[in-house]
């Protein structure tokens, strides 16, 4: 008999090491068959699976209270041609990490969207520590692991985990429905599976045209498709033209989202499909 | 004869001195009978018209590469009760800054937003120099002046003037379309002019149900009001829960614009309407 070793999968992430973007890639993966690799920069991460250095890749695409992260949206748009292949949807809980032993605060450092979800918290129970903002919430977790004294960091679990810090403050942020909409991302569509599934495309209309938007968006209402989610991004033309990416419910597999999708795609000047995909919810 | 002399306007900006804001305010006033004061952080400049501090204040919405500013349009849909009395639409031209007799040029600092806009020229012409972040494009050029050798600064012609920098670069940015919207927000609705005007709402709607954004845009459609933009952004009520932002042509004198954003309000869960303005573009 002879053995042969499955070859590894290598999964990069929006890094460096204790990012959530770390955290969902290995809630979603057992690690058995997989090699993961942290990039800088979400473009970075998302080119490293166009120029095939990994297989896929896990970064963010939306938060609740801050939302879209743009350079997700315009890397899948302007330069990628990549299907989602999953959807995970994770609750962030924002940390307080500090030194074991630390007594004051004066310093509070963490990526500023962190920093930004935690502002009310932080001004009611640190009302004098001045608040710098880092390139990430692991790099803040690193900065003050490495010994910035009377430093703490917003940071994740992981984080905490990694650089041996002291949880000094749990649930940190200030709205309760903080999440954060994570996707995996592949050269290859996804195959259909059990549950509920999603479906994504990016489109670009005749913007001159009163009720083009609504002409696109009709398609879906007839066909009884719901619309998840609508964003604009600059097509980078000009102002004020827009590319669209809309979220529906539903695979292509279903006969009545196909079809919409056929006819948006016919309707629109330029247009992108980024298939269909299971959707995930952590705890 | 009694001279009454004429109260002074408080137009406030984002700052520092130098930023693009404050070159938009300056050119569309003249200075005669108003006082400028720059505000750190988009959300303190609105603020300080909301609390009576100042009576305007001029901040970016949206860049034609960037797209929206999100933090305007949040603090506009969760905080302030403010009109836009005007929109100033301006091209952005980046100008690499440095001191006089500067021969090599290690680093370039700016707002992230100024160096990733300008990206492919500096990759071109310094692929050695270190790209570092700072808060503003004017702080960039605040921190050249002082003194940091081979540095340079992507900034505006008025932080070169302002910081009597050298200009070694012009129109460096990478898109030929950059412009920049900015609005003009108040306490007092724009009295109606003559020129093109527009008119911005928000709203949220129920988007549970399939097509309950196609119905709000049909009642624009039908109306023959067009939709120069649509923008969505998190309720902050959980994910996948959206605030939109609608700006169409025309204004609230007009009966079809007027019938239509009264229908859509009764349409609508929560509503918010940001007044009618003319539109300016600036070269």
């Amino acid at each position: 008999m002879v053995l042969v070793k499955e070859q590894e999968k290598i999964i990069s992430y929006l890094g460096p090491r204790g990012t959530y973007s770390e955290e969902v890639a290995f809630q979603i993966h057992t690690g058995k068959h997989e090699r993961f690799t942290p990039y800088s920069g979400i473009d970075n991460a998302i080119r490293s699976v166009m120029n095939g250095a990994s297989d896929e890749c896990v970064v963010p695409l939306e938060n609740s209270v801050e939302g879209s992260v743009n350079i997700t949206l315009d890397t899948l748009a302007h330069e990628a041609n990549l299907f989602i292949v999953q959807e995970v949807i994770r609750p962030i809980n924002h940390l307080l990490l500090c030194q074991a032993g630390t007594r004051h605060i004066n310093v509070i450092v963490s990526h500023p969207q962190a920093l930004a979800q935690c502002r009310q918290y932080l001004l009611r129970n640190y009302p004098n520590a001045e608040l710098k903002a880092m390139e990430s919430t692991a790099e803040a977790a690193y900065h003050v692991a490495c010994g910035a004294p009377n430093h703490a960091a917003v940071g994740s679990l992981r984080a905490a985990e990694l650089y041996g810090l002291t949880i000094c403050g749990q649930n940190i942020q200030d709205h309760p429905h903080n999440s954060t909409r994570f996707v995996v991302l592949s050269k290859e569509q996804a195959v259909k599976g059990a549950g509920k599934h999603k479906t994504s495309i990016a489109c670009q209309i005749d913007g001159q045209k009163p009720g083009s938007l609504c002409d696109i968006l009709q398609e879906f209402a007839i066909r009884h498709v719901n619309l998840t989610r609508i964003e604009s991004r600059p097509s980078r033309t000009g102002l004020g033209i827009y590319i669209f990416f809309l979220d529906l419910e539903g695979s292509l597999d279903d006969d009545n989202v196909r079809e919409a999708v056929i006819v948006v795609k016919q309707k629109s000047m330029w247009f992108k499909n980024f298939g269909s995909y299971p959707v995930i919810t952590l705890s």
